[in-house]
C-alpha cells in the first residue's frame, strides 16, 4: 500500500458540515465564506515524547485530535474539520485500524470533518490542525483578564498527572480510580460545549495542556496581570486526595495534560456564568482572582507553598 | 531557551494582512470573515527522507513553505497564512536562524503571515499547513478535465531532478547549469500568479509534487478522463538535454519535485489563456490532450516507451 492507498484505505470519508466544499483529495481543502470567523490551532504529538511508543494506536489517534480541538474550545470556537499529517516509520495495518478508530470516535462526537493531510515516512509523529468557527469578533482570547475578575477551572485538576504517575509506578492509588485517572491521561474530553457558552462571559481563557500554572501563567502575561489562586478550592477529585501524601498540589498545578479550560470572569458577569453552569457536564470552579501586581501567588496552602517546577516544557536551558 | 523563547526569539512578528485577526501567541489563529472561501493545506518534511540531514536550515525553511504554498497555487488561492509545526531534536542557534531566514524569506516574498504553530522534541520534521483564498466557486480542482481539453505545463520539467542527480554523483552536467538545478531543487517557486490566472480558464490543476506521470494521473482519476502526452513538446531545459543521454524522458516524468503546474484548458478558453500567458513567468508549455479513455498514453517518443516507474511513493508495497 502507497500513500494515496492508506489515504482512500483509511481516511476518507463524507463530509458533514456544508461548509466543506472541498475535502481529503485534492490539493488543498476549500471552506465556504459563512460570514463565521475562522479559528486554527496546531498540535503535534510525537512517539516516546508526547506518548509511549508502545501506546494504542485508538488512545494516539484520539488524543492527536482531543488535544487540538481543546484549543478550539479556549477559543470559544464551534469545531469544523482538522488536517491530519502523518509520518510513520512503516505501514502497520492494526496500529492504523486503532489510530483511525480512535480518531474518528472523537471525530464523530465533535462534529469535525478530516479535510485533508499529508502521510509521510519518518518517526512516528501526527500533527494535526483543527479549524473551527467563531462569530465576528467573539473569539476567547488569552489578553482580557483585568484586576477583580475571578478565576475559574472547567473541571478536575491533576487526573491525568494520576493517570501518569500510577501507569509509571509512581503512585500507588486504591483500584477503583484506575479507570477514571486512564481515560483522563489517554482520553480527553476538549471543552467545547463549555468553550461556547463562554463567549461573551469569560474575559479570556486558555486550555490547560502544560499545567494551570503555566497555563494560567500565559494568560495573565498576556493580559498584563497577575493572579491569587487558592489551593484549597483546586478541584481535585477523590482520587486525587487518596494520592495527596506523594503528589502534593504539584501534580494538579504542574503536570498539565488536563485539557481544561481556565478561564477569567468580570464581576459584573458573574450572574451570566452562573446561568450558563448548570448546563455543561464538568461545571466551573472558582480557584482564584486575577490581581494587579504581575506573577502568581498561593492562598491557603503551607507557608510559603510554591510548586517544585513550572510546567512542562520541552527544551529546557 | 524553552520552546516559548523560541517562538519568541524566531518565529514572532506582526501579521500583514488585515484578516489575520489574531496570530502567533494565542491558542488558536482567528481569520476573518472575508466573504472569500479560506484554501487549507498540509505538508510534512522530514529529515532524512525529504531532505539530506546536513542540509542547511535555510533551504529547509524555504522548501517547507514552498511545497505548501504550491498546493495553493494549484487551486487558484492567494496565499493568506501558514501554521508552522516544527519537531527539532535540540535547539541549534546556527540551523534554527537560518531555517526562520529562508522561511521569512519566501514568506515575504508571497506575502504569507505565520500565524500559529507548535514546537516539539522530536526527530527533525516540519509541518506547515498554508492558508489562502478564492472567491468563491472559483477553486481550481482536479476534477474538472474533460476529452478534448488541452494539457498544460507552467515551466521546466526535471530540473530538480537533475539538481538531486548531480549533487548525488549520478549525472555529470556542463558547470555552468549548476547553479540553475540546484536552486530548482533546494528553492521550488511555487506558481503562485500562474494560479490565480488560471482561474475560470483551467478546467482541472494540479502541482507537481511526485512527478507529473503521478500528478496528472491523480488529476485524470479524479476527472474521470485519460491523457496523452507529447514527449517532444516537455519543456526541456538545455541542462536537461545535456544529460538527455543518462536521464532520458524519465527524470522529467517521474522524479517529481518541480512544483510546476499542470492544467487541462478548454479549446474554447485557449484564447483567455493566450491572454494571460505573456504576463507569467513560466509562461503555458502545451504538452498534450486529455482523451476520454483511461489511463496515459505517450506519442512522440521511442516506440513502446513507458517511464520505469510511476514517481514518488513513501510506502511501496
Amino acid at each position: 500500500m502507497d500513500e494515496f492507498g492508506l489515504i482512500a484505505t483509511y481516511f476518507t470519508r463524507p463530509a458533514r458540515h456544508a461548509a466543506v466544499r472541498l475535502g481529503v483529495g485534492d490539493d488543498a481543502a476549500v471552506l465556504a465564506a459563512s460570514g463565521q470567523e475562522h479559528v486554527l490551532t496546531t498540535d503535534t504529538l510525537v512517539a516516546g515524547v508526547h506518548f509511549p511508543d508502545a501506546a494504542p494506536g485508538f488512545d494516539v489517534g484520539y488524543k492527536a485530535l482531543a488535544v487540538n480541538a481543546s484549543d478550539l474550545a479556549a477559543m470559544g470556537a464551534r469545531p469544523l474539520g482538522f488536517l491530519l499529517s502523518l509520518a510513520l516509520p512503516a505501514i502497520d495495518e492494526t496500529w492504523l485500524g486503532g489510530f483511525r478508530d480512535g480518531l474518528f470516535r472523537l471525530a464523530d462526537e465533535l462534529a469535525m470533518d478530516l479535510i485533508g493531510g499529508d502521510t509521510v515516512h519518518g518517526a512516528l509523529t501526527i500533527t494535526i490542525t483543527a479549524i473551527g468557527e467563531v462569530p465576528p469578533g467573539e473569539a476567547l482570547t488569552r489578553a482580557g483578564a483585568r484586576a477583580g475578575d475571578r478565576i475559574y477551572v472547567s473541571g478536575l485538576l491533576g487526573e491525568a498527572a494520576l493517570g501518569f504517575l500510577m501507569r509509571a509506578g509512581r503512585v500507588t492509588l486504591p483500584e477503583e480510580f484506575a479507570p477514571q485517572v486512564l481515560a483522563r491521561l489517554d482520553r480527553p474530553r476538549p471543552r467545547i460545549a463549555e468553550g461556547q457558552a463562554l463567549r461573551g462571559i469569560a474575559s479570556a481563557a486558555i486550555d490547560v495542556s502544560d499545567g494551570l500554572v503555566a497555563d494560567l501563567g500565559h494568560l495573565t502575561h498576556a493580559s498584563g496581570v497577575g493572579a491569587a489562586l487558592d489551593l484549597r478550592r483546586l478541584p481535585l477529585s477523590d482520587a486525587y486526595d487518596a494520592a495527596f501524601t506523594t503528589v502534593g498540589y504539584d501534580a494538579a498545578l504542574t503536570f498539565g495534560d488536563d485539557y481544561e479550560l481556565v478561564f477569567t470572569v468580570p464581576p459584573e458577569r458573574l450572574t451570566a456564568l452562573h446561568g450558563v453552569a448548570a448546563k455543561v457536564p464538568g461545571g466551573f470552579h472558582y480557584i482564584g482572582d486575577i490581581v494587579a501586581e504581575p506573577g502568581l501567588v498561593f492562598r491557603g496552602g503551607p507557608a510559603g507553598y510554591a510548586p517544585a517546577t513550572g510546567g512542562y516544557a520541552h527544551f529546557r536551558s
